[in-house]
Formats: structure tokens, sequence, C-alpha cells
């Protein structure tokens, strides 16, 4: 199996579009709940600073890290300091060539990114389910950096094998604009979109409304548009420059 | 809002329906990696006996706990011994009657049920994803968790305020088989398990199957048959048994 094929990186894209889209709705099932992201309203004793949303990314990755679930390239973590794995990592090689995968990370973009789209999927208001609802944000952002760190490094690769002369010449002369629009596909960009709107409008057509939130297709559509997509390719400037020869 | 309205509770449950299809989903997107299931495969440090499933669960409800999951009724942890939360939990009274909820907790049977379920909806074999596997598990099985026991508290309530006096009679007899017939709604149960069946083959209708794996609706129907609907009722006797007038 070729880990850099386009086909089969675009397959396991697309297929993580769904994770991301199952996640947005089961946490549009509560309202916005805004306290959860203002600082010092966690209510959590000895935590006088910190909101109970990044409390529970904080705690969550702690998890996480005992599992070894940043030893995944395209597992980026949003904290920093975390402790390291209690099991061993077995995985097939990536194929990838970077000195530290934690140079291609833009969590802080996709963190602050998803808790302005959290307003636009979730009913307003605040129906004091707290804890209900950062659980599932912290699921909903690990889905979204998955997808987007994925992208960023087996894209980026898989882009530089077509031409690997090309992007030298561009990144030897710093020309990182030069670098971006060689990476760009509009046309698979606009394929992307459509097919976001048309997923979330599906899966939800029979949805009994008198028991189940629906989130508004054209706001997951605006935020692959002005986020995962740009954040992505951003990424993928990220791996190019960070590329170990 | 009256809390106890057949309804609403109705609403609920299955609001909660399409949030376990979800999960349920996201799982099969990895393959059933049995050895996560096996004691001392964990690979982890200092966890010879445990299975990986079992410390991912551990760790969760360690961490849940400190969120203060477990204040809420329908939330009964699988695991005993857990801290105490660190943060108040403000909810509305739930208008159930009970000593103690942790009396009212079918969590060991659900967890049994529930990797018996995994080899009917994930593609057989081992793809070395289990941590994801795990994380995805956990998700689905607090899921179901809190299905079952919402049900099993809110139910059992709402039927029992509908004839005090039938109840009272078969609790002081011991009629633990008439408690559950009382209870049981047969048609009730065949629409839900027509919808789920529905809802499994609707939501997975025009999925790409080249790059997702769509789960058999037919293995969630039997769940819901065989494991999900059977533990709600017994979780609803014992809500009756230990219900405090």
């Amino acid at each position: 199996m070729d880990l850099l094929s386009l086909k089969l990186i675009a397959a396991r894209l697309e297929g993580l579009e769904e994770t991301i889209i199952n996640k947005l709705v089961d946490r549009a099932q509560f309202k916005v709940n805004s306290a959860v992201y203002e600082p010092g309203r966690s209510g959590f004793t000895g935590e006088p600073e910190k909101s109970l949303f990044e409390l529970r990314l904080l705690y969550q990755e702690e998890m996480d890290a005992r599992f070894g679930r940043f030893s995944v390239p395209e597992e980026r973590p949003f904290t920093t300091g975390l402790p390291g794995p209690r099991r061993m990592v077995n995985l097939p090689g990536s194929g990838l060539y970077c000195r530290n995968f934690d140079l291609v990370n833009v969590g802080a973009e996709i963190r602050s990114s998803y808790v302005g789209l959290v307003p636009a999927i979730c009913p307003p208001g605040d129906d004091s389910q707290y804890g209900s609802s950062v659980e599932h944000d912290v699921i909903a952002l690990q889905a979204i950096s998955r997808r987007i760190h994925y992208g960023a490094l087996y894209v980026a690769e898989s882009k530089y094998r077509e031409d690997p002369d090309g992007y030298k010449r561009l990144l030897a002369d710093g020309d990182m604009k030069g670098v971006l629009e060689k990476l760009t596909r509009k046309s698979v960009e606009e394929k992307i979109l459509e097919r976001v709107r048309e997923k979330v409008e599906h899966i939800q057509a029979r949805i009994n409304t008198e028991v189940r939130t629906c989130i508004d297709s054209g706001a997951v559509l605006r935020y692959y548009r002005d986020s995962i997509i740009p954040l992505t390719k951003k990424g993928e400037v990220l791996y190019l420059q960070n590329r170990m020869e």
C-alpha cells in the first residue's frame, strides 16, 4: 500500500470528513453554553484562570499522551509539555521526511477557529450541560486537527514528490507564496466544499427535528473554506519548510 | 418543563439513539483489532494484566469523574472507587426518588455486550490502530450507557407515577416478573427497532464506500433488541426496587 498515493490520501481525508460532521452534529445537541469558553469560570477547585474547555482539552491530551496518541505524525497536540507515552506504539513507516513533527503544528489556529464555529452550529443560549458540551468540543476538535495535520503532512509530501526540483527552487528562494500557489488545487477545493455541504444535508435529511438539532450545512462549508482548507495548506508549507533531505 | 413526561423522555431517548449510531459508525472505521480486548496485551508499562480497552475506560472515567460527570443520575460509571469531582455541577432537580443511583447500574453487562457488538460492526482483522479503536470504543460505550441508564431511571419513574399502587403491590409481593411485564410496551419496542434500522440505513445511504466502512443495520437492530432494551428494563426494575418513598 503506497501511503503517499494522492488517491489514497484523498480517500482518507474524505473519511475523516464524515467523522468530523458526525462529531459536530453530536456537539450541536447542546446549546452554545458560552460560559465554558470563558477563563476563570470552570468551577474547578485550584484552577482560577482556565476555562472549562481549556481544562478538558488539557486533561484529555494528558491522557492521550500516555496512550501514545502523539507518536502518530498527524496527531499534533494543542498542549505543550505533555507526559511521554506509557505504551509503545507500533505503526507502519509514514514515508514522511521531517525533523520534528511539532514544527508542523497549527493547533493554536485550529482551536480559535473552532471556538468561532460553535455559535454557528449550536442553538444559542445555555442549557447548563457544560460537561457534555466540552466533552464533545474536545472530541470534535481532535477530529478536525487530525484531518488538518494529516492533510498537511501527507498531501505536501505527495505533491513534493511530483516535482521535487520545482519545490526546491521555490524553497531555496524563500518564495513561500509561490510554494502555496504550487500546492493549491482550486478545483479539488471546490469539490470538497460541495461534497461537505451535500453530506451535512443528506445525513440530517430524515432527522426528527423535534428530538434532534440539525446543523447548518452552510456553516460547515464556510468552516471548511475559511479554516480547514487554509490551515491544511499552511501546514503543508510548514512541512515543506521543515522537510529533511 | 416536566422532566418526567413520557413524551419528553422518548424524545431524549431518540436523540441519544442518533448519537449512538454516529459513534458506532466512527468506531467501524477501524478494524476489530481484537488484541485491544485481551488482558495483558495493552503494552502499558506497569500494567501487566489489563487490556488496552480496560485501561482506556479506566483513565477516561477517572478524568470524567474529576469533571463531575457522575453527579448526573444517568451517568453511571463502569469503574468503582473513582475520585470525587473537582468542580461543582449545577443541574436542575431530576424528579427521581432514589437512595443511591449506584444501585441502578448495569454497566458490567453493557460493557460485555458492547465487546460482543464490535465484531458485528467492524471489518475483521487488525490494522494496528489500537489507540484510535479504544478511544472510539469508550466514546461509544459511554453513549450507550447514558441511553440505557437514562431510560432505566426516567422511564421507570414516569411509568410508576401512572399507577403507584399497582407497582407498590407487585414490589411488596416481590413479584419482579410482574413488575417487568407491567413496564413492558411491546409496540413501543418494535417501533424503536424499526426506527433504528431505518436510521442506520439512511445516514449511510450516500456514503462513499471506497473511503468509508458502513455498519450493518441488522447488527445494530439486534444489539438494541438483545442488549439495549433488555438492559434498560433491567435498570427500570432496579430503580423501582430501590425507589425511596
